[in-house]
């Protein structure tokens, strides 16, 4: 053996895992990191110019204090405490739970038998039979529980599938921009090539098909193996929901092209011009295409969560992905890799059997349930108005409308002392100017760099999750902040 | 573009990631599924010898009616509904909960926010702290909560782990044989190279350290980069508990060929022979050693969990790894890709907490807890010696006592008949002979070969999880399955 320093480390950045390296997160990078430090610094007292850190950098609705589901968590608790459920507890256990919520409890605890178990690793049986049933009342058409995975929510389904797909590094998947950092981060982790396009701003982040012939024609005549295309609708970071002649086009593409269709459709209940731009799931898109080798042929993959929509469920990690006209030898693999990792966590498999079957009419719940999530869907619409509207009333910045998601992702307009300070900073414009409105505000969000853009321009997203009631004052932190900044950049 | 088969699938076996195809993983393997079919047929009323397919094939307490620790539910099911803590029910709530339980809760809740939040990516701060006090008390030497980071069980932290160690397919690291087959699985999958070292069957499973330099030396020869060590202590499959000097040996060996160690510690609590093979873990050892070089250098990774013990609450995935001497550089590395997945299950995390700091000595709940805990425990101990009794009863069957963990690992002399008909069907002896068990007694173990073992001999995995009422029936059905088979095969 050659002598070596013995403080020095075996595992250290030259000697780990490169891909690991490459890869980059901006939701919870620089700018996520400072926040959680600020708030440190304020729980010990030390002065800022704002009293609290508001984090508009993650989708994370019930931090900001919007209140869970009454019955879900019911529900969930029962199967947590079983001795509530046992006879003699009953007289006082009603005084505490609606009867529907009990008897919803001890239904799923005989299929689950206990929290504290692993399940079959795909899922438990029954509440995939519930996922299956929940597709087919949404789209019309039928869904099997054996096509269906239940996860630790969308993200840990999404990678698998990347992973199954990466064959080599010549393995190409196309994918937005701006994007969710998800996929850039786990295409780098896998070793595959990201084959980007665009979504256009100025008509809404819409996607503009012709676009993508050329891409892969470019890209394959360039050695790209390109086999799969990612959709995020409703769009994060964009917000925007597709029409469904638009995606039918992109079946159209996928199939002429020979793409697996991965659709992240974690937003679909997040609609905020339900006549307009209704949202219409992938699977319902491919089975109402016309031409039957189409329907029969094209792979389709798409994620759900318990996350998002009027649920934000987040902490919890629950969600399921359906898998359509995949090669049954494939879907023994991911069985596969499912059971290395044992199981999806039980309390989110539960949760996603609430969330494809909630309280229905006539259900003791029913109202209450409904008047919940009326009631932070509406909010939710207000809200993303009220944000749109002030970005557009700040100087040099252009916010398009959210249609669905939870983000907003407005264009700033960055003067050039701004670029020429956060290069010398070798910080990107856009995380300059975050980091400016974090420490002016408390208000924490995430560089548009973090989701890419085209060359020149700048952008940040922000949800639209903090409380209502504190709105105004929020408002009009950011809009002093801006305007103070634009001044002293000029 | 050529013409190709419209229905010839994009993602099939030859193109999917090879190294996914690669991957094995007994414990839910083909014995588990056939397991699956007959659980079904049973439901269907088809006919078997038996009346119930009993799962010995994996770690899964509660799913063989194991009770969960009454407090732990308690706990978690009032963080899961807070509505239960509102003063206007306390009146309601404390006819069904303990004050400390409801305490608890509330003290929870006031670090996490809500179970449905995302939490900080390494885990909630406060249930961090409660770990590294537990580690200090265990062990007497302080623990930073910085470089502790809960996880969705062990395994998920043993594979962040091994995919940050793993820089190319020349990166080597050192796993038992027999080992637990997600670390096979996972070396697999990152495309690292196994470096199998071997446990000593006749003296207890226990671990030669003499002849890791051997292995360690000839693997270096043949250009492959080692650079961690993995242990399982206690063992799994083999129950085996290290000794201290032993411990000490291994840190000496890992420190010298500067390796990585990676402490797999989940069955800690799983001790029958405290008096004579106490556990001791490798964070203790390491301090304890006397060269300041080696307690400040060696790179050592601690694995733990909620999964086992006497808490058996694996479907909830929840563990912790604590890493020692790791560069800082890379720590961040592990809160980036920990961002990535954006946080472990609140549900899981909550667990870790109550696990790591229990009622105590005059809490209201502690003489139930602790009458919960040595219940399970002292039942533990007398299934593993009587299961294990038994298989030393069967002809040309001999077991290796449990010290630890939840395993017993019986060697089989398989007749030469088994051996050829098992090869004509292109099966693993041992692999015939487990689904000859599961045909005739419904008992489900997992053969050998998914763990590895010595060329010519053949085991199987047991666990000694069914209810004790239920194991004299048990005892009888294997021990005339096994005369059955013997005489049959001869």
């Amino acid at each position: 053996m050659t002598v070596t320093d013995p403080y020095e480390k075996v595992l250290n950045l030259n000697t780990m895992n490169p891909l690991i390296k490459n890869v980059e997160y901006a939701v919870r990078g620089q700018l996520a990191i400072r926040a959680e430090e600020i708030k440190k610094d304020l729980a010990e007292g030390k002065e800022y110019p704002f009293s609290r850190v508001v984090n508009c950098n993650i989708g994370n609705p019930q931090q900001l204090n919007q209140k869970p589901i009454t019955f879900f968590r019911q529900v969930s608790s029962l199967c947590d405490n079983p001795d509530l459920l046992r006879k003699e507890n009953r007289s006082i256990v009603s005084q505490l739970y609606p009867t529907d919520a009990i008897e919803r409890a001890n239904k799923l605890m005989t299929s689950v038998g206990s929290v504290g178990s692993y399940s079959h690793s795909q899922g438990v049986p029954a509440i995939r039979h519930t996922v299956s049933q929940f597709i087919k009342e949404r789209d019309g058409y039928a869904s099997s529980p054996d096509h269906i995975f239940l996860t630790q929510g969308a993200s840990s389904g999404v990678q698998t599938l990347l992973s199954m797909i990466t064959q080599n590094s010549n393995s190409g998947i196309m994918i937005p921009i701006p994007q969710y950092p998800l996929y850039s981060a786990s295409l780098a982790l896998y070793g595959a090539t990201p084959v980007p396009y665009h979504l256009d701003e100025e008509s809404g982040w819409s996607l503009d098909v012709h676009q993508l012939t050329d891409i892969v024609t470019r890209a394959r005549q360039q050695g790209t193996d390109v086999r799969a295309l990612v959709i995020i609708n409703p769009g994060n970071p964009t917000g925007q929901c597709l029409t469904k002649e638009n995606m039918r086009d992109i079946i159209d593409f996928c199939s002429h092209q020979r793409l697996i269709l991965l659709a992240d459709e974690v937003y679909q209940t997040n609609i905020y011009e339900p006549e307009e731009r209704p949202f219409v799931s992938f699977k319902r898109a491919l089975m109402d295409h016309p031409t039957f080798e189409v329907r029969e042929s094209l792979e389709l993959v798409s994620f759900h969560s318990i996350s998002k929509g009027m649920i934000g469920e987040c902490g919890r990690r629950g969600g399921y992905f359906e898998c359509v006209n995949l090669d049954e030898k494939v879907l023994e693999q991911i069985y596969k890799m499912s059971s290395v990792s044992l199981c999806p966590n039980l309390h989110g498999q539960i949760l996603v059997d609430l969330m494809c079957n909630p309280p229905r009419l006539g259900d003791e719940s029913y109202e209450q349930y409904k008047r919940e999530v009326e009631s932070i869907y509406n909010s939710l619409r207000r809200r993303s108005r009220k944000l749109e509207r002030l970005f557009n009333q700040m100087d040099g910045v252009s916010c398009q409308p959210a249609q669905g998601s939870m983000y907003l992702f407005p264009q700033v307009l960055l003067p050039e002392k701004v670029i020429h300070k956060a290069t010398k900073l070798n910080m990107a414009p856009d995380a300059y100017y975050a980091l400016a409105m974090l420490e002016a505000t408390g208000v924490c969000v995430v560089p548009g760099s973090g989701f890419g853009q085209k060359e020149g321009v700048w952008h940040f997203r922000s949800t639209f999750l903090p409380e209502e009631h504190l709105f105004d004052e929020f408002c009009n932190a950011l809009l002093q902040f801006h305007q103070d900044f634009i001044i002293q950049h000029s």
